[in-house]
């Protein structure tokens, strides 16, 4: 038989004989782990994805948590990756995207905004977001159809097509479990009662269609073709190791955002993103200026509910350094700086069959790093 | 008895005995639809909302319209409106606001950016739109909780609290009934086989939170906080008679979006906003630019794929009159004319305690008007 599996506490869905069954990682194989659970605990979360354990909050997590780091899986509940088919790990309800990078906005409003400064004014008052598509929200694997649109030429004429500039954002997502009341508002402190745990995010994104579309009411349809996420999500649980000092406030945050007299609440994630095999940039999230449990607290200061299933997203990744930046408009400096492969050729944004893929590692608890599930996905062309 | 009631062809859900169940109205009643209806047609539609019947698409349509029109309730089946609860019609997939008055943008942009052209210029290439939030879309007579955020005084100071500019934005909203696949398009020619029909919208929003927020990525907390629909959906076969040709184009649309060849796409729909009795606008939709054909035209184009229960509203409807505007922004301009009440007292913008309702009426087939569902909703304090 081998060495014995052991666990990596990333739950996912896994389609194995027609049946959605919610799974843990054991290595390269799957454990079904409602089959794997004593009966009562299983109970509690079987079905065919994430949902009912989200729902259930922190009492239901740590119950999960702690039996099946103990758990010593039969054969037959485990199956090979390579047989089973990975589907979306959980119903997402509504999607919010942040652009909490200092460095990512800095590059952006640099490319974008030359004639402006770097920062929008409001950027260190509040971790600018917003509202994205949930519905086109895909699971890792999942080809991305290169989307169409309008865009305006350097000449100033609207164009309609496939788009040539197709991006990547590499981003880190929150799993919301439990909700919350309309009309009121989860402080930083309730980050840990309301956030389960975390999955990878490829925000793509098509920049000719943003750049002609954005003003005045944001981005739209440049990203909201498809938002691929990993097939995994770990629990904050696992994550113990990984909490980190975010970078200094250079603005004092109004008292909703002071964190100062609060655990760390940075995480060291350490992601990289592959293209065609290429690992052409290492992100750190620990260079995030605003954390997750801002972002929540910022999200409901006005009242709005969370409801299990939310995801929102940490925003691009973009360390200080040129190949830590979480985009290809940044890595390419907007096509004036191609990056080159290995096979010969170079990109500025991504082609017809290119293949991305983001993984991410984290300090573990005890010592180590643990892998965060990967986000791939491959782009096919325009229907 | 009195005279026998007549269906209104308006769809929602009401709560019964602590059941929630799909309803069409019959003036002052609400018809237990399901009981209604011959077993095999109920068994078709049963369930606590509108979802089913959505999802069923144009033939079960149009097989429970034709029954409907016929039908002969018994009086057991009928429920005082006063004495049922009525719900969240359907379960809002995805929600998507637009922004589609010429006259609306262009009072806008004289308020917030006088030194630029009134209108952005992509508005008259393309729907400007952008998502919302579809975990806090609320059901007509759920009261408001005024939302905190941050805001930027006039001397350039960042401060918190409750919004001093609370806003209603009257728009329409279309119900999506029938999905469409990842990486397709709907042409505006598939508009009828997958809209089932339209709600009154009142997009409540945040003034103050949302001047200080919105750059660069769009409105967040100004709007995330409630949107509230009306508990009765009017399917389009009901509005045959409304159809009005749209404004005519100053510039030529991509062909996407040219519907030059197609059937009028605009709609008659005349909307009242009353402030605590008083009747303070009554903003014609039929002044709408962009259509509802061209906005699921646009929304879908880049491959974006749809639910049954997307919602998406056409973005505030005003007219080119002072009293055909569809926001207290706009009727108050920006606060410097203060609207009077019969109550001796003025309003620039919500207090708390005041109550919104947006009605709209169409003409009817066969003559007269028909009404669409109210939009009701009353400002409580925040917590």
């Amino acid at each position: 038989m081998g060495r014995r599996a052991s666990v990596t506490h990333r739950y996912g869905s896994f389609e194995q004989d027609g049946v959605a069954r919610l799974g843990v990682r054991y290595d390269d194989q799957v454990l079904d782990l409602a089959a794997a659970l004593e009966p009562g605990l299983a109970a509690e979360v079987a079905g065919p994805n994430l949902d009912r354990l989200l729902a259930g909050g922190p009492p239901l997590w740590d119950r999960v948590f702690a039996a099946v780091a103990v758990l010593e899986p039969l054969p037959e509940h485990l199956y090979p990756l390579a047989d089973v088919r990975l589907l979306l790990p959980f119903t997402v309800a509504d999607y919010v995207d942040f652009y909490s990078s200092e460095h990512h906005a800095r590059n952006i409003g640099r490319m974008l905004r030359p004639d402006q400064p770097e920062l929008p004014p409001n950027w260190k008052h509040l971790p600018v977001g917003y509202h994205g598509r949930a519905g086109t929200v895909v699971v890792s694997g999942t080809d991305v159809v290169r989307p169409r649109g309008q865009r305006r030429t350097p000449e100033g004429e609207v164009v309609f097509g496939p788009t040539s500039r197709l991006d990547v954002e590499a981003e880190v997502g929150f799993v919301v479990g439990v909700p919350s009341a309309l009309g009121t508002s989860v402080p930083m402190a309730g980050f840990r009662e309301h956030v389960f745990g975390v999955c990878l995010v490829n925000d793509w994104s098509a920049r000719d269609i943003q750049a002609w579309e954005y003003q005045p009411l944001g981005p739209f349809l440049a990203k909201s073709f498809a938002t691929s996420v990993s097939a995994w999500v770990t629990p904050l649980a696992a994550l113990d190791a990984a909490w980190v000092a975010p970078p200094p406030r250079d603005e004092q945050p109004l008292p909703y955002l002071d964190d100062a007299s609060l655990a760390p609440a940075g995480l060291d994630l350490r992601i990289e993103i592959s293209l065609n095999g290429n690992r052409v940039a290492r992100p750190p999230y620990s260079s995030m200026y605003w954390t997750a449990a801002q972002q929540l607290a910022h999200l409901t200061v006005n009242g709005a509910s969370l409801r299990s299933g939310d995801l929102y997203a940490s925003g691009t990744v973009s360390g200080p350094e040129r190949d830590e930046r979480g985009s290809l408009m940044e890595l390419s400096w907007n096509g004036a700086e191609p990056i080159d492969l290995a096979d010969g050729s170079s990109r500025t944004f991504l082609e017809d069959g290119d293949e991305v893929v983001i993984t991410a590692t984290a300090p573990a608890v005890g010592g180590g790093l643990l892998e965060l599930g990967e986000v791939r996905g491959k782009v096919s062309p325009t229907l």
